[in-house]
């Protein structure tokens, strides 16, 4: 789901300007909405993109606003398609996001899967005809919330090689998984199957630094350090592992796992018959595919014993030594869960790049421009975002 | 579950003797009902082990059977027990092992799993109080026999440092998936959720020979390309990715799920909790857990369309440009499937050290040794196998 990204709306190191989470919330909202979204669509993307920013992924963001809008003007995201269940059957689901906004599929698809697991135990919701839906944790974090455990993943346009590949052929294909605890908001892994972290390579790109060998190789299927020679140039990322000798056919088997839970399940297009999600000239709609399972482990045994289990296990992870007494030994989502805090009290201090384009989308859907932080006491969002 | 056979019978480079799939596969059964065990149970143990070995993992194949015998003989392993469905809850299945021989257990509930998903289109196995089971992709394939999509994995004893842990905490925690194909096997994926390969990383160590960086850590948590000053000496595997910046702590998250899947599903002890699971000196049972999960690809859509989408995808990646042309591109389980193949014509070459375990246990239980193939007319087990 990154690379789209990578042709965004800044390519430069930018300074940055403190905006709040709510603030943040009002415009997407405001903007979609004046462009003739539905309002409770437009509050969803507004969520996703929004908690996006405040855990520090913004790469998936308010910063994907813009090529939103650009799909919808040209006609590649239908702004009036309600996602609906078109199945469902036992413990599954099929969605059909009938091409609209991603966020409210993947909203709807979760509540069925989570519907089914209080049933039944478990839920299996796929979604078809989808678009970019923001992080997949999102997702995974809502079934948290209502104390079940969760596993979701998307495909995404082709910009992974294959394991031996010379070039693109399937997606970035990110996974979630998430489990409640008793103590705090539970473990929450957010994960593309590649080897890179989408947000680090794009801060190479801007700043024209190095990249670790492992992450990407030239159109010629050679490792390259140099981000100008691979991915801006045409070349494609590495799966997880980097290397045949470290495991990278371990990533792209990952990768294809998800794939085939989201689009083989969901009769939808892979690798390079997805559209791009967020190119500055798509020339299709994306047609992505997702998957979302919900388990109750109260069908396993009492789910307080399960919530108490998950917290003596996050308790013993981050209690272990670590190899470098500076960086101690986290549980998924922790990172995450700090900024989040920190964002909240002191607003999200988005790029000026992204502002000067949501500026712009503010003049042509006429409505405010972002607001920014000018007194630290009003810094914080509120905390229902 | 790999490091236990790192202290096993063989710890030089050795030649190896063909062995008929069917002489095996008699020769463990007759073992393991000499020394007490269900015929049906002992076939279960033979089906698998040996199935690995045709396979090419001869790390999880017939080299083991000492190892289980050990613990056996120590009251460790429960040779009387028989695995029983304990609870059947909606799409949700929970399995005791009771302390028994983990295969049986493992195939009782894939075979509860996809009994749930012909049901209701999901179901959800964990298994508990068990032991070491073989490989995990083998109760994968059983759901793809029977069109079935699935997903499994299993907890086992602490070898793996967290990223930017010192030492050892979580198990090589593996994982499969499956997908059956309307061309061929279909897609078999199965790995350890650790960077090293098992199978090469006990190579290097009889080898004496250095390993890539990014597989282990000495005890003091530094990376070593020294197999004895890492793992052999106390030290720990690293997740997959190797190095943070290679995204390690992608692997110990797959790590964290698969053991949440399972151990804290299943309200098993997890990490340092687990026993050694073929130790030389076992001092307490394994007690580990396992999750076997199916769906039917038939409620999202026509299922000969979806055995026909992953064929097509599968020749996709095949015919992909390869960046070394004397490497193509594969789909998981591809070399397993041609190993297996070639073992069934020719015999399983089988490890002199191994063999000669083997030849001990065959006096202690009474039986007759095991076959070797003398004339390679004979050389090929039967197809049941």
């Amino acid at each position: 789901m990154l690379v789209g990204a990578l042709v965004g709306v800044s390519t430069k190191p930018g300074a940055t300007t403190p905006v709040a989470a709510a603030a943040l919330d009002r415009f997407v909202t405001g903007v979609l909405v004046a462009i003739g979204a539905q309002p409770d669509q437009a509050a969803s993307v507004a969520r996703v993109l929004v908690d996006a920013d405040l855990r520090g992924v913004d790469s998936h963001g308010v910063a994907r606003l813009p090529a939103y809008v650009r799909l919808i003007d040209l006609g590649f995201l239908d702004l009036d398609a309600v996602p609906v269940v078109e199945r469902r059957d036992g413990a599954t689901a099929l969605i059909d996001a009938r091409n609209g906004l991603g966020q409210p599929a993947g909203e709807l698809a979760m509540a069925e899967a989570c519907d089914l697991a209080a049933e039944l135990g478990v839920g299996w919701a796929v979604a078809h005809h989808s678009n970019h839906f923001g992080v997949v944790g999102y997702y995974t974090r809502l079934a948290t919330e209502r104390g079940l455990v969760s596993f979701a993943g998307t495909n995404s346009a082709a910009v992974v090689a294959p394991t031996r590949a010379a070039g693109r052929f399937i997606g970035t294909n990110p996974l979630a998984f998430g489990a409640p605890s008793a103590d705090g908001p539970g473990i929450s892994l957010d994960m593309s199957t590649s080897a890179a972290a989408g947000g680090k390579l794009e801060k190479a790109i801007r700043e024209e630094g190095p990249i670790p060998e492992g992450w990407a190789i030239t159109p010629e299927g050679e490792h390259t350090t140099d981000p100008a020679r691979s991915i801006v140039a045409g070349g494609a990322l590495l799966p997880l592992g980097g290397f045949e000798e470290l495991g990278s056919h371990k990533g792209y088997g990952l990768a294809l796992m998800v794939e085939v839970f989201s689009s083989v399940l969901g009769s939808g297009p892979y690798g390079p018959g997805v559209g791009p999600l967020t190119s500055s000239t798509p020339k299709a709609p994306a047609d992505i595919s997702h998957f979302f399972v919900a388990i109750d482990p109260g069908r396993f045994g009492p789910r307080d014993g399960f919530e108490q289990r998950v917290a003596a296990l996050s308790d013993d992870l981050r209690s272990l030594p670590p190899a470098d007494p500076t960086l101690p030994v986290l549980v998924p989502g922790d990172p995450e869960e700090r900024c989040r805090t920190e964002r909240l009290a002191t607003g999200i201090p988005v790029d000026d790049g992204v502002l000067g384009a949501l500026d712009e989308l503010a003049r042509r859907a006429g409505v405010a421009p972002v607001d920014r932080v000018t007194d630290r006491s009003t810094g914080g969002g509120s905390s229902h975002v």
